[in-house]
């Protein structure tokens, strides 16, 4: 059952780029508030904000081989993206693997589990979106998949599906929705332009988007 | 039940000025170590530090419109507090909520649930403290109410009380003991001057308190 | 019960600064992946990296006494360890306990409990590891002991071993076991600054470690 | 600021035993889903159930004190309610207390902290509500309140405040809304019976309720 | 995006039953150590084990209105499994909802958040697993979907796929695996059935496993 | 590093005896309220209580094999005392090595991680004090230790030590203070059979243990 699969289709790379721009909030919000990653899966420092094509690892818990063997699959704008098979917080990866998925073109890490050596992962601006900060070694005994589906934090992520991360934390659209998910994003990005002019220029929320009747109507009393 | 206090005290804005200067741990230990929220309340940012009359939201989970509601209600120099009426993590508030309520002076946003746009919040120096970062997005179909007493990360908090939140979290002070408790905190900044000179120069807090005999007493032995 | 030890040994200084270089990751592999404390020990401030000989404190839930009693123990290059008898996230450490320790030549705190003042101490650049940030205070009412054993954050420490901290968390080596670790550990930093480069230069792990025939022998599959 | 109050309003036992008849859901639902303890709050047997008089202790953490203070304020059929002043699972309460309090007329505790001889109390049909099973010891050396008002588990509890607890967990009523919530709650109970009975003779609650028509609306499609 | 999807395979109830008789650790085994919820889904009383098949709700966080609408989709020996969109602890389900779903003949319940009536649930032998017991009461204002693939309690689970539950948890099974599994399953049974026989014996695993060799090859040593 | 240790020290039957028959909550008193493992270390099932002398095993996250190591090294009377390296919840154990270790004379197993098969343990009547209960299977490929020292859910445990376990959790006696902790535990025994009664009486523990004059000196007011 342990198999790496090495072909799959991957999003258009400026379709992932929009993305990226658009950020997590806005990603979710137009895909119709799917795709969320669990709220526990941190970014090991602040600022970094991308989109990448996501190679999977499903990893047997406090065994990390399957990251060499998924190096291997990478291609430039991807992203791996681990989940293991038992919950587990060891620290699965450090600068070694880092810079060997920097060699690839890798654009970060997003891991239900453990991450180490974030020192120098920040100095090296390799981004990782982790469950724990945590140095407890791996072993290499077990195999497990690489390119396979995987539930990572809470959500399905399927080999070539598009990885949005930012501060806000990470999110998921599937590949052959990607697309249509970015000119909503898009829309939704311009729409919010106008509001927050008018939101800064002192307008209320309950005028612009005309909810005065509404609460009324459902009974909200001012007193 | 759904109902919206329009107005209610708020503590002098001398006082509040007062209570912010001293900082959370300070106020905390004056007020006879009571009103603090609960340990996982993290600002987004660190180095922020303020003291604000609170606006209160007792919200349904998974909906911010009552959001929109508290903004209309808040004055310059207050700040919003959030209360789900059940646990939840969901990003209630972003940006484009941001805007609005930092152009009615808000000054910042504490929150028993989650929040999201954390990069745009941090740009703008709009602090907040939360329970978690989570894009979740929210709805708008039920309602809730605004400036009622609510139970925010396990404090009692009322319109009108004082909100003092700092790098090591936020304290709540009653609006009618903020006076009282303005002079403990600065007779205890007072206090702590002098203390700290001397244990910079090597004095020990055994000889400065005269533990060294109530230790002896209670049985301490060295060995 | 109660005990303050005043006479114990600690490593040689010049093998702990040989630690401290190696950084958490490596001299917890170099010992055989052990003395991790749990990954809910979190540094207040990014940055900072050491290696001291430790002071041990237990102390009773939400009593600080201790550690004004810990402080007259210190000598130059040491580090505070607290652990509470039963599980309390109170702030038992502020910025005057800092001073004083800091007076003392005091490296930093680790604490299974929660520290307060940390803009100060951060300012200060006096390192906490904690589990919490929690302003709550504490009484000076029942005794704990001084240089004893603790389990602190799930690891025994005793008095005069040799705590290693950074961004990545916190590991304990046996005073006795620190000369032959820094050695392991020295060993284990020269072995990867090799591979370092290889893999920097674009040659894959599965190559380097040999992995290929062993990933087969297994039955690892590529579709 | 440690006080007992000795004299509080009580609701009629009469009101109360119509809410313990109703159960906790039933209530919570007939108060406008208000008042619940959180979920971390278990029974430690199953089968208890019960509504009682708030007899409250606002106690320091690790310290039991102030339990031997509330004991004397018991009036037959009260309930004991205590919680720390900041968060703590230590035992505060065991055999030896309970069988002072029962000797009270005590109805039995809601904690939100830790108790222990949990297979006495069992055998002694004493209920208790906890956020843990612990038998880690505490003191008696620092005062605390009783007959204040606490947050306990997140919901404020007055003294006199009427506490319904069973097998779904913990809900407070105020006593000036007791008499109302229990003919609310007797109703809804009513109201229940007869939709149980068509339930059960395989009536759709889509068409009971008459939702079929409003799904339709919201755009619910069926494939 | 709300649908209510109508039609979908089962797995033939033979098989289903063949499945309930292994139980969830050795199904679990059998299909490769995959498939199981996460370890916090309890149920609500002890001795209840089965097999059903999945029909799947996907439910806004508080909001339990498409419970109804499952109930219509459910046939003879199906179990309801709902997964919230957002994290969440409310009681989406209670004695009223088992009557309607027993009526239909469901098997249970599989929720990855609250469950309230727990004693009248238990009373009716309704098993239910659950990620809390909590009385919080939900509203019926937003749609979610019914038989559509959701991510409960970490596992991916299809309408018509087979849930297995007793009570060390929940595993899922793929339809379309079932037989297999099944055949694996009992393969197991009967294999352990000897081995337990001779470790009853006294015989020990190291000599029925042949495992000395090769703990002496990887370096076990006896001291 | 991977070691067996083959004799160790077992404290004398009849003492361990006295321990059992006193229970967790009083030998945790008697010892100076030391020695209690984590409040998340629960029964399977209740009733159980017992006293055992320790053979500890260290194992490595999702892997135990060192339990059927550990098999072999079992007595008559003694208990199992498993400690994962890093924290783990699988399911180490389930009733084929219960079925050996009851054949060894085994009285039990205490985990700092998950157990599977629990209702067929509880019908076994073979007791476990267990972190999780989660059917997760575990590989055999990575040695541990037998009978070396182990911090198991935040106690040191060494081989030989003396473990009490009952329905409020687990404690540890060491081994050369078993005698003396029975001494005083039974001591307290005998004490709080006299003071049982008179607070059955109805007497107060504030007069029974003549709290009234320290407590108003303190500060305590009636109102």
């Amino acid at each position: 059952m342990a198999v790496v699969v090495q072909n799959f289709e991957r999003a258009d790379r400026a379709i992932i780029d929009r993305l990226a721009a658009c950020g997590v909030a806005t990603v979710h919000e137009a895909q119709g508030r799917k795709g969320l990653l669990a709220s526990y899966m941190h970014p090991i420092y602040s600022g970094a904000r991308l989109a990448a094509s996501a190679v999977t690892i499903s990893a047997p818990p406090g065994d990390n081989w399957m990251v060499h063997v998924a190096i291997e699959q990478l291609r430039d704008g991807d992203i791996l993206v681990l989940a293991p098979t038992s919950p587990c917080e060891d620290g699965y990866f450090g600068d070694l693997l880092a810079t060997s998925a920097l060699a690839r073109g890798c654009k970060g890490l997003i891991i239900d589990a453990g991450v180490r050596d974030v020192a120098d992962l920040t100095a090296m601006h390799f981004p990782v979106w982790s469950k724990a900060i945590f140095a407890q070694g791996t072993v290499k005994e077990t195999l497990g998949s690489v390119n396979v589906p995987v539930v990572c934090a809470g959500a399905l992520i399927n080999p070539g599906d598009v990885i949005i991360a930012d501060d806000d934390g990470v999110c998921v659209v599937r590949r052959e929705e990607a697309a249509a998910v970015a000119d909503a994003a898009e829309t939704r990005v311009a729409a919010e332009e106008e509001k927050r002019k008018r939101l800064a220029a002192g307008e209320l929320g309950l005028d612009i988007y005309k909810m005065r009747e509404r609460l009324a109507g459902k009974g909200l009393k001012y007193v």
